[in-house]
């Protein structure tokens, strides 16, 4: 019979494999893709450094915990780089086959919490979840510019779908990150011309 | 002139460097060498999970932070596997300078708030910081577990070693976790023999 920390720790020992989900952005220095494990990290790392970027109904430590909980469902699901082709209802279907099974390997009143959690995020409808998933959309054009465009040259992107995919999501959350992305992803594409 | 918020940038993206800095520790399935970005994600998840052993007087969201930032000094520093030969002192100079650079990237307030985080865990006296200590040691034999042996295998540690390297570090922390963890890496000792 499994024990209760059986479970957490199966649980635990299943979440290893988000460090083998390759993402569509490279680390700042090219030298290989991002995975989601890693690119989680960041994001907690992004929330503790950008608060004062978060409106005042934002609750950060919530934040945090859903940012470290956003990508579980790639382990299952894989990720699906933001300028790809993929069918946003397919993909909803996936990821929520994927928590169903994932969050249920925890004892039930966690699977309950950690749940709760992905979904607001998923949702994105709490002052919380729009931050979390504006600070989500504003890290990969941050390492982006870093790499010498990573996905942007990957997926032949305009300036205009960038500002489409990413930077009405970046607004509803973090309004000035996206102003501040903006500037310097034009100027960016300037200097490819 | 840089603005507060190239400032945080900076830092963000230094911290990216993380990701590169590889531990002793492989991925639960043998693959590959984790890195401290993904495992300091895999330890706050951890924390989320194991919250319930946790000592009253812990502040979770505190040890979230911790475990986020707590590894960040190896960018400069690098990793010290547990069972490795390194002189304490000359680390702990080591860190120390690396965090004046890191963290020193930042306007000063958030120097001073992600600085003494830090410190509180390095320190290792407040419950919060026990337990995110805890939860470091506790993680990488739950890996080599799963492994095959992990750094156990590459240092040629045995069960005593382990006890007094990892074990003693748990329990100060996480007592429920060091009984779990012994019963287990005893009978995969019996079965090396």
């Amino acid at each position: 019979m499994s024990t209760r920390l059986d479970r957490q720790i199966a649980f635990l020992n299943e979440a290893d494999k988000l460090k083998s989900v390759v993402r569509g952005t490279t680390l700042c220095d090219a030298s290989r893709y991002e995975n989601s494990a890693e690119h989680s990290w960041h994001l907690t790392l992004y929330a503790m450094v950008l608060a004062d970027q978060a409106g005042p109904d934002v609750q950060i430590d919530r934040v945090i915990k859903m940012l470290i909980l956003h990508d579980l469902v790639e382990i299952d699901a894989g990720d699906n780089p933001i300028f790809g082709s993929h069918d946003p209802a397919a993909v909803e279907v996936q990821e929520q086959a994927a928590a169903d099974r994932i969050f249920g390997l925890l004892p039930n009143d966690l699977d309950n919490d950690l749940r709760a959690i992905w979904e607001e995020f998923e949702a994105a409808k709490t002052p919380s979840a729009q931050f979390a998933k504006s600070l989500d959309r504003f890290q990969p054009p941050m390492q982006n510019l870093q790499s010498g465009g990573g996905s942007w040259v990957t997926y032949d992107v305009t300036e205009d779908k960038i500002a489409e995919k990413v930077g009405a999501k970046i607004k509803i959350g973090a309004p000035r990150l996206w102003d501040y992305a903006r500037t310097r992803i034009a100027a960016w594409f300037s200097a490819q011309s």
